[in-house]
């Protein structure tokens, strides 16, 4: 590890704070930071990762690109696979997806995480590290040691161990090991800070429990938002079909990019851009229709070519981004599409939903506008005139040759 | 093991069901037993114990009873020490009472139980067995696959555990894990059949719902009662002070025995003695009135010799009767005192409850003899006249030098 002297504490918080929805507790990790900046020992910083085939999208990257702050502000990242309780699978044999892996498809697998994380991540200053390494070693009664360390009440707690004990669905006990092994892995890696999803919330806190119980100082935890998908609604996921996967071929990348809402860009900057605050202001600022702001179709490309350049390199960012313009000019459809809000939140007629945009002047024209076939949703012309439109995330709207918008869904 | 042949099935059954409070599943144990007596293949019959040191009572023996007359009719019975869970202790620390148990304080405890226990059991038909054994080499992959066998849900079932629950008591999870343990010890030895109290059924039931799980028979479990102390009332224990103690000297065990009411004779004759079938028939005649049964003091000095005799040898037993008989003589008490039920279920005044028992023939005579100094209870002088009794298992009353009443209350 390189010894760099360390950013000063407000500086280093600020670039902590970014996008994170909560820290918890924020006085402590100001603490250990003080303490890491006065001793130039670097903070541990723990995520901990899914031991199945890895096939990660923009979402999964939200994590390592914190991870990826912290390490570029000295600290140390230990990207953790859970292989342990991957390899048991589910012992009830109820869970078809959850079989066991072998040894073999974590190596395979954990090489497929370090081909993609390290698009992201500095190899030499991330530790991968599999908590099979220390769980293997534990026996029933180190086990059942743990499992002292916590109450059936408290994990009851849990949101979705709450849901299924009131809806009386079965939760095998052994559900109630694996938030504890998540936990002592926090033990076992002494870590400082841990990262992870909002959804991980439960799970982090445990960590800091039984850090305590085991007479550490307990974990500062910081979780991230789930990234919304291309529809700018729900959380990206593969099922979805919502998502940008970081293996995707450039032209791809750039043009889910390009196909966001300017609101959902934002989003990604704070999110997923190496673009520094002040830089996050201006594009900020342009969106919000502040003349001294960056254009939105501007900011809009860079963060295109920032994410092909990421995945694919720089040349290859240039060449998606030339392809891109190159396509809008045949199809003739413009690069900069205004858009426009609506509240709709139920199915909307296509006729009055025309009118209400602007594109139409009356229902009545819109009806003859679709009916001689000058009506286009996402570049597919509309058939009848009593189309209707699901309110969900954004469509593209095209009347005429020329006449575009976007219509941004409030739902 | 000697080769003899089995008795048939409705002997065996008779002989199994004697005292026993519930047999799950009856026809399965009977098909059972029918196997062993074809092919002369014994059933592995389990019984559990508690690995801190045992100081065993009465109470203890009812199992053990039962577990000498599976192996009287031929079959292999199992001793289980759980020292496993007994040398982790209480994780938590806040369980002062159950501190780890080191190995050579496992050891100590073991022999005592074998001293003890081959005064009713057959050293050559009993295997003495640990649960460390088997559970040391379980690692927590396995603990964890053990923990999928059973539901949250189901836990929570369990008596003690519904109750803190519901009472926002704190269970940690580890307590979850212990009837798992005892359950898996039934799939360690491949049970045919458990033995415990009323107390254990839960547990006895896990045993068979994991040995379905991992593929065995599920075993028969059979449940005995909680044996009564010398009160009647309560459950026989050291702290109620209402045990008899089978290292205690010869004499006191017999005048233990023979302190007892006749109803709670029969039940010890039921539970604890090696009396069979049709002898027990004329004990029960004889306390029920019946001139051709027994008569309750006989069978009583009977019962006081067989106790005796089982932890002492017979010529104690002999002795210690020629001197409760030379006792009594001195003290002029007879051996044979009439019993009466009394219904009285709160305190009752002495000079009525003199009355009722036909001691005295008003509460006026009652309260003279009382202020006379003329009225013993339990043989200690009754100083005031207006005494009360707890209406609690029965006491011994005196009127005058040669009147004496059994009361025996019914709560």
């Amino acid at each position: 590890m390189t010894e760099t002297k360390m950013k000063p504490l407000a500086e280093q918080m600020e670039i902590i704070r970014r996008g994170a929805v909560e820290i918890l507790v924020e006085s402590e990790l100001e603490e250990r930071l003080a303490q890491a900046i006065a001793s130039g020992r670097p903070l541990r910083v723990k995520t901990g990762f899914d031991p199945t085939a890895p096939d990660l999208h923009l979402g999964h990257t939200v994590l390592i690109q914190k991870m990826k702050q912290f390490q570029d502000l000295g600290h140390q990242v230990l990207f953790l696979i859970g292989d342990f309780t991957g390899m048991i699978g589910d012992p009830t044999g109820k869970n078809e997806t959850r079989k066991a892996l072998t040894r073999e498809q974590v190596a395979i697998n954990a090489a497929t995480y370090r081909d993609q994380i390290f698009k992201i991540l500095d190899p030499r200053r991330t530790q991968i590290v599999f908590n099979s390494s220390w769980m293997e070693k534990m026996n029933a009664a180190d086990l059942i040691g743990l499992a002292a360390q916590y109450t059936v009440a408290r994990m009851l707690e849990r949101d979705d161990f709450h849901k299924r004990f009131s809806m009386q669905q079965p939760i095998s006990i052994h559900e109630f090991l694996y938030p504890l092994v998540q936990g002592y892995d926090s033990v076992a890696l002494e870590a400082d800070v841990e990262l992870g999803g909002t959804d991980q919330k439960f799970n982090l806190l445990v960590g800091r429990e039984l850090q305590k119980g085991y007479g550490q100082k307990p974990q500062s935890i910081l979780t991230m938002p789930l990234l919304e998908g291309l529809d700018g609604v729900n959380k990206m996921s593969k099922s979805l079909q919502n998502y940008i996967g970081i293996t995707e071929p450039p032209k791809e990348i750039y043009g889910k990019v390009m196909s966001i809402s300017d609101i959902l860009m934002l989003r990604y900057y704070e999110l997923l851009s190496d673009v520094g605050v002040v830089e996050l202001q201006k594009i900020r600022a342009g969106v919000e229709g502040d003349p001294l702001g960056r254009h939105p179709m501007e900011s809009k490309k860079a963060l295109a070519r920032e994410m092909v350049a990421r995945f694919h390199g720089k040349e290859a960012a240039t060449e998606a981004e030339a392809d891109f313009i190159l396509q809008f000019k045949k199809k003739e459809i413009p690069e900069d599409i205004p858009e426009v809000a609506s509240p709709a939140t139920d199915a909307v007629w296509i006729c009055r939903l025309l009118t209400e945009i602007g594109l139409t002047r009356s229902n009545g024209e819109a009806r003859r506008l679709v009916q001689q076939g000058g009506v286009k949703i996402d570049g597919c012309r509309v058939e009848s005139d009593e189309h209707t439109v699901e309110p969900r995330g954004s469509v593209v709207i095209q009347a005429g040759k020329r006449k575009f918008v976007r219509v941004v869904f409030a739902s």
